[in-house]
């Protein structure tokens, strides 16, 4: 993994599924059943525990810590829920000029000391062969998040406030950038090999609106990491962001489904390694569709150094686990076999 | 309007703006504390009132009827709901092939006779010189509600049967596809001029999934339309699919605001006409913003003929109405003017 994520030539294509600990596995079920989402967060023993059981169920190259995009908001003043209809909920979004000069600077990692701590328990209880990755949300999505006060569905309240007031807009973007950087070089000093930036919801815009709204702020987090981790840049739902992903940054370009891997490799450029891109969809289906498309991605990817296996985005919970491991397990025996 | 589907010069670029007619308008809402939204779409007078008053009112370039895309599910043997609270429903969804297999072929139009009769009304309510458009849903996003039972976020029901079944939803889709070809071919026989065919949802699959299970069903229904009568293809949500939907046909290629619009000229080919692709978002801002993004599309287009200036999605319920006069007067007075 760590060897694909600095292009560097690999024995066999490394695997891992954004969001591979979740509600599709009953042992994490389990788990839920006995405590909130955000007290699990909170645990870092038991965020541990829910990543190190799935990456043994899964036999996956990597644990991504098991937390969330929207803790970090909690500490910059957001009255943060996460309701088991809704999803979370945000009860003071930003929609004014006043409510974004209300947010506060980050200064105090303190308060997410709990992420901090699972990110070594992580890596205290996980195989030494495997990185520990750490993550944030990007500027972007945890400011649509902030200013819509949940999840979204055509992004109005936030394109207003980025259109109709962009100097709010930047300060907020500013103030996210700065806290991501930091929350992200935390996590890195605990142990976190690899970090990725997840811009899940900026696929809403188009090219224009995100080179001048978004890109500055994205770049912000990743001139600030600590160098020499590798970061992967995560956006979904627009391929044509795909030039502007690679401007602003990242080492890795997370790829969605929506394209092809070969020619979003081109677009974004072969001197970076990119990640990717199954339809998470295709988990819903049998071992022989997903050997068929994982041959398929492996194939585009043409066996070329920097190739990180992954679905497009997260596990969806409809995922019958042992489609899960059927994936990772063809990943692994269908690139060691080399590409025809 | 007509000149420009047809890439004939123009004198000023045409422009209509999709859901034209919709809750963002007085005069419409006024319409609506009367009647459902279902029992408009079946009051031919009403719906071509509306259509009419909103012509008026923003002195755009065409009509397209007003209607919606489910109806035509009806009498293929779906129970259609449009509920306040959660938008259209379909409380017989098919889920399997045997469900497939139970939807009715399109035989008889007669159900859809208010449909047909909305079209003659709009044209003879209309000013000679604007046409009027019919349209109908792609037999993806019609399959995508027929199987979802609704609206959706991931299409987890539609890529299930789609990946597991393709026998059922070739079946299914091409009963779509034959419907589809039939109305819009009965919508053009009763005045219509245009036709657009609206994948709205296409956008959640990747170009090798669009090409083997939707492009022949779409390609299907622009071979079934009366010739002479040009065809705008709609889709949105994803720009790496444009080279498909040119491919499966249309005179006409409508661009969402994801992708700039010269760009997505130059992938769809110069030799067919464009439409788009401001997003709707703009219509928050202010008259000032509008008329900044009108201009800079008009650039994009650079004064060649065959750009049609839409959205790139339909009017947001939000939007002033004295945003979409200006976003029109700007259209007009900036093409007129011509590009530098």
């Amino acid at each position: 993994m760590m060897r694909a994520a600095r292009r560097e030539p690999c024995e066999r294509t490394p695997v891992w599924l954004m969001r591979q600990a979740g509600r599709y596995m009953a042992e994490y079920r389990a788990v839920r059943a006995r405590t909130t989402f955000l007290q699990l967060c909170k645990n870092p023993a038991l965020s541990a525990e829910v990543m190190l059981t799935a990456v043994d169920r899964l036999k996956v190259d990597a644990a991504i810590i098991f937390s969330d995009l929207l803790p970090i908001l909690e500490p910059m003043g957001f009255d943060l829920e996460f309701s088991a209809a809704e999803g979370p909920v945000i009860h003071n979004p930003v929609r004014t000029s006043a409510d974004a000069d209300r947010v506060r600077e980050l200064e105090d990692l303190d308060p997410l000391g709990y992420v901090i701590e699972t990110v070594r328990q992580t890596r205290r209880g996980l195989d030494e062969s495997l990185p520990v990755i750490g993550f944030a949300g990007a500027p972007f999505t945890l400011a649509s998040y902030a200013i819509e006060g949940g999840g979204s569905r055509s992004y109005l309240h936030a394109k207003r406030l980025m259109l109709r007031d962009p100097g709010a807009w930047s300060s907020l973007l500013g103030k996210l950038a700065r806290a991501v950087t930091a929350y992200l070089n935390a996590q890195i000093d605990a142990g976190a090999q690899i970090v990725q930036l997840f811009d899940s919801w900026v696929g809403c815009l188009g090219p224009d609106d995100y080179r001048r709204y978004v890109l500055p702020h994205a770049r912000t987090v990743f001139q600030g990491l600590r160098p020499g981790v590798p970061a992967i840049h995560f956006a979904t739902g627009n391929p044509a962001l795909l030039p502007l992903l690679r401007e602003a940054g990242g080492d890795v370009i997370g790829i969605d489904w929506r394209v092809r891997l070969d020619d979003a490799w081109r677009t974004v450029g072969h001197d970076r390694a990119v990640q990717g891109n199954l339809d998470p969809a295709v988990l819903l289906t049998g071992a022989a569709e997903i050997r068929r498309r994982v041959q398929d991605i492996l194939d585009q990817a043409g066996g070329r150094p920097g190739h990180i296996f992954n679905l497009g985005h997260g596990v969806h919970k409809e995922t019958p686990v042992e489609n899960a491991v059927a994936l990772v397990e063809a990943v692994k025996e269908l690139s060691a076999a080399g590409t025809p």
